[in-house]
């Protein structure tokens, strides 16, 4: 699909099925609050949208403890070894829910995967509001991220591509169509555990927007789109930051990037200009990676399903 | 003491033992980091503090685990009937834990109790740095404060009476010497299991600070200060926040205080304007406790040992 034209149009076929999930850790709070407030009998509106919006909470053990997760991360959970290797009694209670997950809104890979998951985040780096899928040509996330852009102009928004194959993707998202509508909004900052009231408005207003883009795309109405994205390196390191809240501000060599505890400035040792994002995000410390980094590239939408071409600057993706 | 003629100079005991503690909440990472550091040999240098300076991380095992608490808060557990209650052999993680702290630095309310705690705190809360202590008229705690706000002026700083009995209190600094040098600097605003290095450097002077403040008040020089206290009411509820980061700022009856989840805006219905505080602290979610209020009043702070006395507003504490 990838290697298409861009200037034809793609014609695509209709969403039918589609998901929003929060609590996939259950300490990021928006997308818990989100989802619990659109399952309210009122909130459950029909709105010309996907024919059928499952809203639901990933992990609600997590969630009833405010915790991450309860024996190792969810989100981790969707590759193909961990949906379909032998399950053990003892194994950790996210393999069981992940499997669920798969039957509920998969199975992965399948036909029968639901068309879309918009799977909630939060961080607490300072990336606003950012998309992150495993596909640069996903034409229907990107239609919806530039739909995003122009609906909400004040709030600042990234495209983020994470090349990662089909059968190693591991987050919740991935077990949508694959190609299509899966993505990770990611919004902050916001400490995990808590909750801000500009934050889950912004998430609100996301999500809304969403719903509507899908509801003129299922009655053929064209929207145009663009997008930007990246994909990233991890430091292996977590001093303290010198760079805090300077996510998608562009790191210059020689700059300083860490502040060492005992007070020393760490440079940035890159020979390239680049993006830092996830800037400090809490539950990156264990794995040791204290930001990640993006090239800036440019690529090109087709019109759905007939429109001109346009592109924009995305950000691209830096394999360790 | 309160009662003593605040324009006669007190005369106080050299402050020859002191703590300095980090970790109490294990996931409040500035103080954990700051323990570490200093307690590195390059750094533990004799610079006429106190006699004994001890550095200890209190909660090992949830600084472990990047948790706030193991079992049960640890700094809910310095009460008398808990520190001197029997102990079952399954009791939580954290009451062992007190124990042996009271066996370090107490025993609490005994003449061999430390002369100083210093308990190091974070806060998601946006309130610089804040001062905690149980009582208004600890004047020792009080010049610290004093001397921090006059060396650091562009750390916003308050002091925060809680008026609870030494027999009631509770936490880690309730074991020192009652009455004198018992505190918790809170500083935020900062995730829990985060570390920004603005909040951790300020955190590190405010300690370098104390010290020698110890340091000049044991070789007998005299220093004047004042002081802002208050003491607080928790709001049943944790909505969202529209006081968001407006910590310490004056919230007047009728002003906008929480934002529903449905959008709505919630009313103070206070009939007094009072400082709002603690404003969306992480770890109150549980205790359902969005925020705390104060009014400010005046404290007048003796010299020691011989100089002039001094007035400044103080916040007063509400009782619930």
């Amino acid at each position: 699909l990838c290697q298409m034209q861009v200037d034809e149009p793609v014609r695509l076929p209709r969403l039918s099925r589609a998901a929003v999930c929060g609590g996939t850790h259950g300490n990021e709070l928006s997308g818990v609050y989100l989802v619990r407030e659109m399952l309210k009998p009122e909130n459950r509106k029909e709105d010309g949208g996907p024919a059928s919006l499952l809203m639901l909470l990933s992990n609600p053990r997590a969630v009833q403890q405010c915790t991450r997760y309860v024996d190792t991360d969810l989100n981790r959970c969707f590759t193909h070894a961990t949906l379909n290797g032998p399950a053990s009694e003892g194994a950790p209670y996210e393999i069981f829910r992940a499997r669920e997950l798969n039957n509920l809104l998969g199975p992965k890979g399948s036909r029968a995967a639901v068309d879309l998951i918009c799977d909630l985040h939060n961080t607490t780096a300072n990336m606003g509001l950012c998309f992150i899928a495993y596909s640069d040509c996903d034409w229907v996330c990107l239609h919806i991220f530039r739909h995003l852009q122009k609906q909400m102009p004040d709030t600042p928004m990234r495209f983020i591509h994470f090349d990662v194959s089909t059968k190693e993707s591991y987050s919740l998202d991935s077990i949508g169509k694959h190609g299509f509508g899966e993505f990770l909004p990611f919004i902050g900052p916001q400490p995990h555990g808590c909750i801000k009231s500009n934050i889950y408005t912004a998430m609100r207003e996301g999500v809304q927007h969403m719903r509507d883009w899908v509801s003129c795309f299922n009655s053929g109405e064209s929207n145009v789109s663009m997008a930007q994205l990246p994909v990233c390196r991890g430091f292996k390191t977590s001093k303290c930051f010198l760079s805090q809240d300077r996510d998608f501000c562009l790191l210059r060599p020689g700059e300083p990037l860490f502040q060492t505890f005992s007070g020393e400035t760490v440079k940035y040792q890159g020979a390239e200009a680049l993006y830092a994002f996830f800037i400090n995000e809490c539950a990156y410390y264990k794995k040791g990676i204290a930001l990640s980094l993006a090239r800036k590239r440019r690529v090109s939408v087709p019109s759905i399903p007939s429109v001109s071409i346009s592109s924009r600057f995305i950000y691209i993706y830096l394999s360790m």
